[in-house]
C-alpha cells in the first residue's frame, strides 16, 4: 500500500528541556474559577481551537462540535441552571459538608470571556462508524481529548480552562437549540486567571486532595 | 481563606518555542497500530503513569483504574476477543467497504510490549460527588484525561500508543476479573512504533480524511 508520499520520515526529537516543560504544563494546567473580564486577543480562540482540533478521534470521526456562546441572553441562562443544580448539589451533602461545599468557588461564569459548550455528535457520517460498534460512547472520548487538548494549549498561552460540569445537560441544550443528535459533553469557561496555582482548588480548599498513584494501579 | 501558604504565586512563563515543539507533539501524537516488539527500559511505563496522574479529574477524584496487563494467556484472550468484534464489525459494511475495512491494520495487540486496560471507577469515594450529579459521565471523561495525558507523554519520548475500542467491554473485564463498579475505558497498547507518521493511518489508508475545522464551529 505505500507509495513515496506515505513512506514514512523520520520523527521529531523532542528534548529534555521539551518533557520538563510539558510536566511543568502539566502540573500548571489548573481547572479556573476566578477569571478577570479581560478578552482574548483578536485570534487567539481560533488558534487554541485549531490546536485543539489535532486531537485523536475514534475512526478519525472528529465527532467535536463547539458551540461558542456570546449572547448574554443565553450566558445568563446557563448560569441560572448552574445555580439551580449548584443549590440542588449541596442539599445532597449533611449539614457541614453543605457549608463546606456552598462556600466552594465552583464555575467563573460570570466572569469568564468566552464560554464554549462542546458536543459530541452522537451519529456522525465521518468515520464511517469504524471503532465505535461495540463502544459508542468513545464519540464523546473524542470530544475529551479534543477538551485537553485544548485546555493544554490554552495553559500554554497563560490562558486559565475551568470545565463547568454542574449542570443539567438537557436545559443547555434547549438554550442553545443545538441538534437533537448532539450530547453535551462540556461547558468551558475560557479567560485570563485571577490567580495561579500549582494546586487545584478543591486541595486549597481542604474537600478533596490527591491521593497516591500507586493505589490506582493493578496487574493482571 | 487566603493564608500565607494558599497564596498565588507567579506562573511559569511557556516560550514561543515550547509552543511550537508542543504544536509539533500534537501532530506526531498518532494512533500506532505497527510496535516493534522492544521493552520499554525499566521505570519508563512508571514515569508515564506519574505524568498521566496529573490530569484533571471531576472533583478531584481521580476515578481512573490502571491494570498493566501482563499475562499472556489474558493478552491472548483479549486478542481473540479483539479479532471477533473486529470480523463482526466488518459484516456492517457492504461488500466493497468491508473488503477495505479487513486491509485496515486497526491493532498492534501481538506486538506492542505494554499492554493497559484503563478503566473508571464508577463510584468513587474521593471527591465526594462533587461536579457528577447531573453528568456522572464525567468520572469516565476524567480516565480520558488520563490517556490522553498518558499519550502525549509517550509521545515526547517516542513511544507510541494505539487505542483498541474494537472490543466487547464486558468480555474484557471477565478475562481481568475486574471490580464490578469499573467501567472500561480504553485498551492500550504501548510500545516503540515500527514507523512514524504525522497523518493519520485511516487518512493514508483513505477510509476517512480529516474535515475542515470551520465545519465543527457555531455561535450561539
Amino acid at each position: 500500500m505505500a507509495d513515496e508520499a506515505d513512506s514514512p520520515v523520520d520523527r521529531p526529537q523532542f528534548t529534555d528541556d521539551f518533557r520538563c516543560d510539558f510536566e511543568t504544563l502539566l502540573k500548571w494546567r489548573r481547572d479556573v474559577r476566578r477569571f478577570k473580564r479581560d478578552p482574548l486577543p483578536v485570534g487567539k480562540l481560533d488558534n487554541l481551537l485549531r490546536l485543539a482540533d489535532l486531537a485523536p478521534s475514534v475512526g478519525n470521526s472528529q465527532p467535536w462540535r463547539i458551540v461558542v456562546v456570546g449572547s448574554e441572553e443565553k450566558r445568563d441562562k446557563v448560569i441560572a441552571c448552574f445555580e439551580t443544580q449548584n443549590e440542588l448539589a449541596s442539599q445532597k451533602y449533611d449539614r457541614d459538608q453543605a457549608l463546606r461545599y456552598k462556600q466552594l468557588k465552583l464555575a467563573g461564569l460570570r466572569e469568564a470571556p468566552v464560554h464554549l459548550a462542546v458536543y459530541c455528535d452522537t451519529d456522525p457520517v465521518q468515520g464511517a462508524g469504524l471503532g465505535r460498534a461495540t463502544m459508542p460512547e468513545t464519540l464523546a472520548y473524542s470530544a475529551v481529548g479534543m477538551i485537553h487538548t485544548f485546555w493544554l494549549a490554552a495553559r500554554s498561552e497563560g490562558i486559565g480552562v475551568g470545565w463547568v460540569s454542574i449542570l443539567e445537560p438537557e436545559t443547555v441544550s434547549t438554550i442553545l437549540q443545538v441538534d437533537a443528535n448532539w450530547q453535551l459533553v462540556a461547558y468551558l469557561c475560557v479567560g485570563y486567571p485571577e490567580e495561579e496555582h500549582v494546586d487545584p482548588e478543591l486541595e486549597r480548599a481542604r474537600w478533596q486532595a490527591r491521593s497516591p498513584l500507586k493505589s490506582r494501579i493493578f496487574t493482571r
